[in-house]
């Protein structure tokens, strides 16, 4: 049995999308972070950085997307969701995800997540003001460098494109007109024809 | 052939000590980042990022030391740098080496690259002095949740080790007693007496 907990709205979107697409069995618990849920003890006790995602298996906790998306497609194989059986195109994709986990979502957390790095109410004022600076720059280099198209990796789709996805609906919050980039507008919009990424942004909406 | 390209005191070192324990051969290359090697047009046809790590292989670049140390661990098997054979094991190593890049490794970076989050000067030293707080938090929830000890992993060392072992050596210059923290002390000594950490160490002093 496999347990996911998420939380509408954040980076979890990326591992729902995932085990959206694996066809695997899993139940999902809902975490409410303005409510501060992440913090409770039963929480703690699952996760103890009191964050989402963290998904529960037989076996014990796995955290952090990265980890979550690449074990979702080693355990569902056929559903093709990584390059499992080449090491060097599995590290590109790795590459690729481990861009948005510390540098694209860390850029982002600046605008609503800047307590974390300064305790200066006008410091965090000065972070939230250059976020769609860095969304843009990081975003200009997905278009020109990083995306292949019309999937992350090319032709195959991977767990790399929930990823992306996440970022991408957080680009008009973050202040970037995402018409500006051709390839992830595009990329965006497929997306969205996806069943798996309909079927989870409807559990995201709950 | 593996070139790899890397700057001292950077957490390329966690890259380079998964060479070292792989017995794979491979070349280095040296970029002085105060010089700003990382931002001359030959690097950034290797790494647009501008960063290091980057392993150039006869396929393409591999960046991000998540990715490159799984592609290590994958291609010298005999090593036994990762758990391959077990999605969960490995997971979970991924799962640590992800907390390592997306909170530990960036919490560090503000206070030597809070130029990145913001413009403001009088905020980036606000950032600065908020570092030994974020940084013994992260390592108290090593220590007493992460760890499993004597290796990251328990009694297998993996690539996870090089990891936490370049965070370790940032604790000085971060403000924080690393021996508060007695599992990580440990860890930290045991780390010096490996051979190939004493390579990766000799390398980087160059």
């Amino acid at each position: 049995m496999l347990t996911f907990y998420f939380a509408p709205g954040s980076c979890a979107l990326a591992s729902l999308i995932a085990l959206e697409e694996s066809g695997l069995a899993y139940e999902h618990r809902r975490l409410n972070l303005a409510n501060g849920d992440q913090r409770q003890p039963d929480y703690l006790a699952i996760n103890p950085k009191g964050r989402v995602p963290a998904l529960v298996t037989d076996r014990g906790v796995i955290t952090e997307n990265i980890a979550i998306m690449a074990y979702v497609a080693q355990i569902a194989p056929a559903a093709k969701l990584a390059p499992l059986d080449d090491p060097f195109e599995f590290a590109q994709m790795q590459s690729f995800n481990g861009y948005i986990a510390s540098t694209v979502h860390v850029n982002h957390s600046h605008k609503g997540r800047g307590y974390r790095w300064t305790d200066d109410a006008a410091a965090i004022e000065t972070m939230k003001a250059k976020v769609p600076q860095t969304m843009t720059e990081a975003f200009a280099l997905i278009e020109d460098k990083m995306l292949k198209g019309p999937w992350v990796m090319g032709e195959q789709y991977t767990i790399a494109d929930g990823y992306l996805f996440t970022m991408e609906t957080w680009l008009p919050g973050d202040g970037v007109d995402r018409s500006q980039f051709a390839k992830v507008s595009d990329h965006y919009a497929r997306m969205h024809e996806r069943p798996a990424v309909q079927r989870a942004l409807a559990v995201e909406k709950g």
